[in-house]
């Protein structure tokens, strides 16, 4: 029996981009089904677990300038993916191998092996760590911090969206460094979590009305690294308490104006005085040192060390709508979509 | 004949600070006489040359937090000077060395020989070159360049305030490099000098009307590095012309507000999306390099490799006046007090 007479794919495709006047909203998406083709000499077909979705994807929607290319329309969304290979003509790839990969918003996907990685088959830990925590958003707390912000024991490390995919481990990271970890997240059950479970010394909520006082009380000694992922208010209140020599990992501004509001600095001046480095980041820029990061990630899951948690959002049906939930804190952990 | 009836002191002390009432100003100082006290054991008296005015002093004018502690009311106003040791019981100094310090806008100072140095004998350079590009701001201008900018060949690189004393080093440092270097000075004769004498490819004046678009022109392939020395709208129009992986040296906010208009980042998503590095910096954190950089910029001046022009105001009295005029632009070339 042939793949295709077996497998029915399910793909979602960007059919629209956002605008002024219409927001970016899971109407700029359309499922679209197909059969699934065989792989040809060289090709491997893929059955997809999980799909991760994250922040970057919001960036992809747009036409113009940013980290890469835009998504082309009417074709499958951009995404981490992770899942066993169910046929191949790949020399390096035997049905029944966990891989991961960038296989988009789809149930399958085809790949020429570019970009895929064989994961190894024991489970020490959870085949979804490997586009969580020991994945791309792993990867880019394990860069921010050991890379950009290096901090020192007993130095103060602030991480925003601090339960959220990157976060998690931004902080644990920095904690394991020896650093004071100060967490903004939004509403109590995260700001708990992030203390009670991944053992960060105070969480601040900035959905409250007196956040700034909050914060500012949290961080008492100031700033001295700042791990940034949403940007707005939370970002300015941070320049407002950095010290000399702190470090900025500028990772997102998912708190920031796509369609809204700009992250602004209200004065360089306080970044000239204070001698701070701010640097924006994506950890595609890092390649060469993502063996090591992942092989540290690892480690520290299979130990407990680095402890975590997901949303899970069910069938590739539900990804526009987990999506955009997401983007406007909605999720606790790291969301995925399960597919498989 | 003792020193105090040889020798008259003549000193400005800060004697208020600026307000939002009452901007700065040459109100604030005083010029205070005084004899002149002979050095103790282990002291060395020093006859100024020159006295160098640099922008960090409107800085320490300041109450509260800056780089370092603000000048203290009814002392004479912290300054680098270059002079001549007139009497020494401090075994590393004889009369008539040559020496760069910290000597304060003044004629004479006593010093215990802390943050002094002996100039070579040799004339390959003018002893106000010490204050000058192979002193703080020349080594100012390294430092942005060298450490943080680290122009490459045929990338575009800006420097404000292009023919101050760190800009004018700064340029001829990048072009050394082989960037293109392209200049921000006020008015047609500093951007002619610019260009015809210091070998920059390219200097707008952002005085003009259409300054936004002549910088626009003259950056055609975008902003790699940027050496900011200034702050404003040059630095606003800077930014969005800003490549990725570029770098900005964050030097000086001189046309930014103590009193006025902070410099503000419009909309930080261009510094992550460009994955930019911005660096506050101030030269005496990097004080392991000066050797270095002093070694480097002392041959590029005896080789004429660098070029370089002064404004020179004459005698102590004339110290105010000059400094406030410098922080308007009014200098042309790094503005020194001429005291010998």
């Amino acid at each position: 029996m042939s793949i295709a007479n077996t497998y029915s794919n399910k793909a979602w495709h960007l059919v629209s981009r956002p605008s002024r006047e219409q927001p970016a909203g899971p109407h700029n998406f359309r499922l679209v089904e197909s059969s699934v083709a065989e792989p040809a000499e060289g090709q491997v077909l893929i059955r997809h677990l999980f799909l991760s979705l994250d922040p970057y994807m919001r960036g992809r929607m747009n036409d113009g300038k940013n980290y890469a290319a835009p998504q082309n329309l009417d074709e499958t969304m951009v995404g981490g993916t992770v899942g066993e290979v169910v046929a191949s003509r790949h020399p390096k790839f035997r049905e029944g191998d966990r891989v991961v990969g960038m296989g988009g918003w789809q149930l399958y996907a085809l790949s020429d092996g570019a970009g895929l990685r064989k994961l190894p088959a024991d489970d020490s830990i959870p085949i979804e760590a490997y586009i969580g925590p020991a994945g791309m958003p792993g990867i880019t707390a394990w860069v921010g911090t050991t890379q950009i912000i290096k901090p020192k024991a007993k130095e103060t490390y602030v991480v925003s969206a601090a339960t959220g995919a990157v976060g998690t481990v931004a902080g644990q990271l920095a904690k394991m460094a020896g650093a004071r970890v100060v967490g903004i997240a939004g509403g109590p059950d995260k700001c708990r979590y992030a203390v009670d479970t991944l053992g960060l010394d105070a969480c601040v909520d900035h959905r409250t009305a007196d956040f700034e006082q909050q914060f500012a009380a949290a961080t008492p000694d100031g700033i001295d690294g700042l791990f940034e992922n949403v940007g707005g208010d939370p970002f300015k209140f941070s320049l407002r308490r950095i010290n000399f020599h702190s470090r900025i990992a500028l990772c997102g501004l998912v708190a920031s104006g796509y369609d809204g509001t700009p992250t602004v600095v209200e004065d360089m001046r306080m970044v000239l005085t204070a001698r701070c480095l701010i640097q924006g980041f994506i950890v595609t820029d890092f390649l060469p040192l993502w063996p090591q990061a992942i092989a540290e990630l690892s480690g520290h899951l299979a130990s407990g060390r680095i402890k975590w948690r997901t949303s899970i959002a069910d069938g590739i049906e539900a990804a526009p709508e987990a999506f955009f939930a997401m983007l406007k804190g909605g999720n606790f952990g790291k969301q995925l979509v399960r597919l498989g």
